[in-house]
């Protein structure tokens, strides 16, 4: 994409709250520009446009279709409520427009596969919204973990992704047990007064996407050959999960696990061990301060004389960033367009790739639950 | 144990690597006196009493039956190999010898319900020698951890302990394949030309021990309901375990994972997640320096406004430590040596529990890891 290309003209599905944050990421980043957005109330995406910095001539769509349909929009970026995915992100294709699909992607890798499909068959650009997978630090991190001295081999992973529900989700929890709204369309910013579909993932598709994310990425995706659920999850009363853990082994003796919850103060933590060294993040979802990120690693650490300390001790590693890391997501994703749109170019390979790995590791790990906790062999 | 007491006399067991460490606290602690050290080399116990700092008027036997009839021996130090422990601890407390026993403390819980039955019926006390359950940073942890409005409920812990082996242990484990000697014998100190136990539990008694300890700590000794290995130990030719992982759950919610080996970096986490706060420390077992340890807390935490960051962010906690911690360690066993040698008090019976339970879990894991990685229930 040549340097004078016109910005990547973006279309918003609907107003979830993340939106706001990526619309500010398509504003600061410098190949893109916000366009359009639809939701099912033309006021309410009126209301967005007006206060999520979109220009004055961009435009404001009563419906999803009003964005999909318009000639100029290049890509939209579809937070709706996971279960909406499959048929949205489809009909998207359809009508041309490279895809960046939050998180989680769909409910079930078939659904993924219809999704990639039709991206793939329309010569399309298809990204999920992982941010961290953007920032910089995830950068070096993996430099770090690729360094055969410095690293070696990887051995296992810890990964963690919770947060607390906020009192309205516990309030809609309460009026869960009466027959009312389901906390998770409160969390993903579903449509009151539908029925809960508990084929939702809860929080393993929500905070467990991350986990499964981070374990692949270090284990350079490679695919684990099954997936084990730990314990029973903790459910709400309309079935959705609200807390899991689960397991995932390879061929070889590598381990990982993971930890997911609603129902835990925050976390996001990466534990990486290798025979040569280790590296530690807790913050790789969304680092404490936007400008600046910190990861720590280790690397052939033994102790001192009688064992009563480490040498050479852990290190400390600040990356600084210009640029928030959902901003860097939204200018490499503009930048793949536009070599589509401009250059010619073939859309790239890696983001589907990675994002059906990890939706077939979720898979696993829920057929395990369902199926009492059983080893679940996961076919790439 | 009154200020002007006579501080309690230590014989020790056998001159393993960690006897060092441990000699040099008795000499430290303000309440104990190095009085006795055996092997069955007296050339070895010789010695190590001369590099160790034992007093000119000390006694160097020839035996381990020497210090432990040695009436002037209040209590033994036995850093003995595992498999030694059950026949060496039970003779000492035989002879009316308070014990601190080296980790792990026994083979199995059977081995270990005899060494405790021997010092209860003696009116002894017994401790494990973990020493990190001794630091002051561990008492501030757990003063977090018991904190309903900083910490809440415990919803998950995952636990480190790893090591890489050293070159000697890779070299022994090379003769290992052609009949030689044992590396597990190398990391124990046990006797070259015996063959070795393949009952011993490997990485799994030695850094996984710390992993069930910490975990058991973290949910205020609480006893798990099962355990389960996670995937396949790695194991050395002799049938040794040299890697393993697996996780333990509760009657509610509660789930725990451990990752323990001898091929790993060195690292010794603790993650503790709780509904309210959590807790991150990364050198739990020896800090990375003797005089001060750190520790991560992070209370109610949320995302500020368009999740870009976090409020509050985590708090770096710094204990300062006048004493090592194994220091701490002997004082604490000295001070209720004394108390039961001139107050008649009872033995601390905390001690035997805590160290019957982590042996339960660790049992339960052997047995996993012996049976296709079933789940095992823990009895109590």
């Amino acid at each position: 994409m040549a340097e004078d290309a016109p910005p990547i003209r973006f279309g918003i599905l609907g107003c979830a709250e993340v939106a706001r944050k990526v619309s500010r990421a398509i504003t600061l980043s410098p190949n893109t520009t916000l366009y359009a957005v639809g939701s099912r109330s033309l006021d309410k995406a009126t209301k967005f446009a007006a206060s999520n910095g979109f220009p004055p001539h961009a435009k404001v769509y009563g419906s999803y279709e009003g964005v999909i349909e318009d000639p100029e929009v290049d890509a939209v970026y579809v937070p709706l409520p996971t279960s909406l995915h499959v048929q949205w992100a489809v009909l998207a294709a359809q009508k041309k427009k490279h895809l960046l699909l939050e998180k989680p992607v769909a409910l079930n890798v078939h659904d993924l596969h219809k999704i990639l499909e039709a991206c793939e068959s329309n010569g399309l650009q298809y990204m999920d919204a992982t941010m961290w997978m953007h920032h910089p630090r995830t950068t070096q991190m993996f430099h770090f973990l690729s360094d055969p001295q410095q690293f070696g081999h990887l051995q296992s992973v810890h990964a963690t992704s919770t947060y607390t529900a906020s009192p309205y989700f516990l309030e809609n929890d309460i009026r869960v047990k009466h027959g009312g709204k389901c906390p998770l369309m409160v969390l993903t910013g579903s449509v009151p007064g539908v029925k809960p579909d508990l084929d939702a993932l809860g929080a393993l598709g929500d905070t467990g996407w991350y986990c499964v994310r981070a374990i692949l990425w270090a284990s350079k995706y490679e695919l684990p050959k099954s997936a084990t659920a730990l314990h029973k999850p903790t459910y709400n009363d309309a079935g959705v999960i609200l807390a899991c853990a689960a397991s995932l082994s390879w061929e070889d003796d590598k381990v990982a696990t993971f930890y997911c919850s609603f129902l835990t103060n925050v976390s996001m933590d990466i534990i990486v061990m290798g025979t040569k060294g280790s590296l530690r993040v807790h913050d790789y979802i969304i680092p404490n301060q936007e400008k600046e990120a910190k990861f720590s690693t280790s690397s052939n650490s033994n102790w001192v004389e009688l064992s009563i300390g480490w040498a050479p001790n852990p290190s400390d590693n600040v990356v600084y960033n210009d640029l928030p890391q959902e901003v860097h997501m939204v200018k490499e994703f503009a930048r793949l367009v536009g070599a589509i749109k401009y250059n010619n170019s073939k859309p790239e390979d890696t983001w589907p790739v990675i994002s059906r790995k990890t939706q077939l590791v979720i898979d696993a790990v829920k057929t395990s639950i369902d199926n009492g906790l059983e080893p679940v062999e996961i076919k790439g």
